[in-house]
This record gives structure tokens, C-alpha cells and sequence, in this order.
């Protein structure tokens, strides 16, 4: 029996937006890894089998994930969104150097997936349509100064920019600091989107002002996006449209 | 009759890579436009009109795609990739400011789509795993000066960098003044992915260092990935796979 190992992105929740080449993996399937509210999502079927765990332990999942696939097993990580942007792809790659050789034989295939930035974008419009960056909020695993360092930068470069994990219950106040650095550096007026739950039934987006913003606008199921200094909005009923126009002067 | 328009993201070429919901607005079009070789991709059938045009004309195509929904026509706007990357979404949203007030109510959506440098990544392993940034390196519509300085503050913030449109038959030249920039700030020894026409007939990777690299690595189907200072190459059989680990010291 010869093993292999895909990691997967399911997207930010809505079946529709999961791509025909992951659905076919989750078909292939044995055995499914992920964090447990991920692997919630995979329709139980005979002959697969769900690994579902806590976060926090992504490398014992990856290193478990390739164990499977050494011993035969076909196995899909899953991961929301894309896997190879803040998600399971780095972890496995992470594993396979610390583990032993003979997993570096395997066939391993990551599929990307809708990452949340990219969806939580198309909802509110385009606000990432010229050069922007993308920004893990999370001091997990990176020292607050380099969230700082990179904020400080990022503005200084006029990125709109894209903010994953911005709070969770257990950093609970660095994302404050963060918009007192961005009101500092750009103003009140730049416009930044809380996008929450994106294509779920809990999904709600609202667009304000760095001015007007507050701490306890973002979550952990929050994507954050702060405009470049060219972002503009147009008004119409309901949600204006936030985007970046393509050109610079 | 009420007309709609959905500016969506084809993926970078494969049909696999292509999601439900946007397999859907295609199914439910009348009036599709795009690129040439992107309105290629949907396949004809009764009762859709395909509006073909040239690239550098995305405005008029945006104008004309809004005037059409206007008329009643059910319209897909079709982007390679993700509509809201370097592409038509943010078209359609200068084209909708700019046009008559009317088409402000129009039933407007974006569909994202998995964008080149997500499939590049995923194909190459996870070079995206930490913070990036994207950039587009056409001057088309900005100028060269404002590239050259996200360059340096890029590199300076030790973001991955993602390059769009690094080099094209119009402009040859620039993408050799990008590489000898990037060696000046990061040394020779960077690892650079070359991911050109991914998940198409003609994909072709190749990882060098940031030494080796010449302009001719690039073309118009090209994707570029230059890693941060914490991008690792493992070794295997075939290709390396290359990853940024999710943490920083």
C-alpha cells in the first residue's frame, strides 16, 4: 500500500467555495487531520476516518498526519482557507525536516483553497487591489516587536494590509495597540473592514474608520483589512464598497 | 428584467481549481467578458454571449460589462486568479465610480478565486507560511520609484514577496533592476521560485538562489516567490520543497 499526504484548504466555510480538486481528495481519503471544527466540515462517510484535534498542537498533528501516510494510509490535512497562508502547510513542512527521512519519499500535495483575506475582500469589494501585505496578528510564535517592526513598515510603504488572528481570548489586548499604531501612522480616516464568519451563516462585515474602530469589533473568527492610503469607498444603499483603484500617482 | 454582474476569479488554470459558485455564475450568464484567453476558458453554449477583449483596456471592459448588467443582462467579468488580485474587481469599482448613478444599484458581487501565488505556492510547498506581502512589479500604472521603495521596505519588514507581472515583452528591463536590488539587500543566497503557467499543460517550476537568478527566468506567465530570511529548502528526490515556518525568534 503506498501512502500519501495532501493538505488541504476547505475555504472560509460555504461548500461553494471549495474547490472541485480538494473535494476529489476528501473523496480519496482514509484518514482526515485538522483542528476540530475544520474536520467537522468533512462529510462522514464508511472507510474514513476523522483525526480531529485541539489548536495549539499543530506539529504533533502534522508529525501524526505523515506517521499515517508512511504507514499507507491516504491523507488529507485539512486546514480553513488556504493551507499555505498562516494554516497546516508550514506545520507539516516543519515535521517532515525534524522527522525521519523515509517521510520525505511520500507523495505530498498541498491544494490551495480560498484563503479569508481573499474572501473577506470579494464581500466588502477590493480593498486588496493594488500591492498589500499580510500580517499574522498572533505573538504565538513571533516576538510583539516584530508585529510592530512590520506594521510600522508596511504603513510606511502605503500596503493595504491584511490581518489574520487580530484577538482571541487569549491576547485579548494587543490588537488595541495595534490600531493606536495605525491611527498614529495613517490618521483617523483610513478605512478598515471587520470581517466576521465570511460566507457562513454568521458572517457580518462592517466598514468603519481607523478613527472610529475599537478593539472589540475583532474576534477570532474576525479577518481584519486596513486600506492604503488611495482605499475609497462608494456609497449606495446598504454597505459601501471598499476597494483599492489599480493605479498610483 | 433585473441584471447582475459578478466579477470572478477563474483560478490560475486548471478547472479543478475553479469553485462551485463560480461554476454556477458561469452556468447562469448571459454576457460574459474578460481577456481573451481568460473568456477562452468558458465553454460556449446557447443563449451566452462572449465579449472578448484585449488586456490594457480593462476600464472600457468594465464600463462596458456594467452597462450590459444595466441593460438586464445576467454578466460575468472573468479574472484569471482572484478577481480582487491585480485584476478586474477593482476595474469594475473605478468603471462603477466614474459611471452613472444608476449602476450603483446594480446586484454587484465578487467571487473570489484561487490566485496565482496561491497555486504557486501550494505547488512549490509553502513559501507564504509566514507574513508577505504581494506586489505587482508592472509600472503600467504606478511609478517605478514607488516600486523600488516597497521593494526596500519589503525586505527590510523580512516579508516573503510575491511578485505579479514581473516582466513582459513591453517591459523587459525592470525585473533585472528588481533582482539586482533584492541581491544588494538580501545576499545571494535567498531562495527565488519561477512558477510559470501553474496547474496549466505548460507548468514549469524552478527554485534557484537569488544569485543565480536572471531576468529571462521570468515571463508574462511567470509567477515570482522570493522567500524571507527564514525560507527553508528541504531536499528530496525531484524538486525541494520550499517553506517558510510559522514562527520567528
Amino acid at each position: 500500500m503506498t501512502g500519501w499526504i495532501a493538505i488541504a484548504g476547505i475555504g472560509p466555510g460555504d461548500a461553494a467555495l471549495v474547490t472541485p480538486e480538494v473535494s476529489a481528495a476528501l473523496e480519496q481519503a482514509s484518514d482526515i487531520y485538522g483542528y476540530g471544527p475544520y474536520v467537522a466540515r468533512v462529510p462522514a462517510r464508511e472507510g474514513l476516518t476523522l483525526h480531529a484535534s485541539d489548536n495549539r498542537v499543530e506539529l504533533e498533528r502534522a508529525a501524526d498526519a505523515l506517521a499515517r501516510a508512511a504507514a499507507g494510509g491516504g491523507v488529507v490535512v485539512v486546514s480553513s482557507g488556504d493551507p499555505g497562508v498562516f494554516a497546516m502547510a508550514s506545520a507539516v513542512f516543519e515535521a517532515l525536516e525534524q522527522g525521519p527521512p523515509a517521510w520525505r519519499d511520500l507523495d505530498i500535495r498541498v491544494l490551495p483553497g480560498i484563503t479569508a483575506m481573499l474572501a473577506a475582500s470579494a464581500r466588502a469589494g477590493a480593498p486588496l487591489g493594488h500591492d498589500f501585505c499580510a500580517i499574522n496578528l498572533s505573538d504565538n510564535l513571533k516576538p510583539w516587536s516584530l508585529i510592530e517592526r512590520r506594521l510600522r513598515l508596511a504603513v510606511e510603504a502605503d500596503f493595504a494590509m491584511a490581518f489574520y488572528n487580530p484577538r482571541s481570548k487569549a491576547r485579548p489586548d494587543g490588537f488595541g495597540r495595534v490600531l493606536d499604531i495605525l491611527r498614529k501612522a495613517c490618521g483617523g480616516d483610513r478605512p478598515i473592514l471587520f470581517a466576521r464568519a465570511v460566507s457562513t451563516p454568521q458572517e457580518h462585515l462592517r466598514v468603519v474608520t481607523l478613527g472610529e474602530a475599537t478593539p472589540e469589533m475583532a474576534d477570532m473568527r474576525t479577518m481584519v483589512i486596513v486600506g492604503s492610503s488611495r482605499t475609497r469607498l462608494i456609497a449606495r444603499d446598504g454597505a459601501p464598497i471598499v476597494y483599492t483603484p489599480r493605479w498610483a500617482p
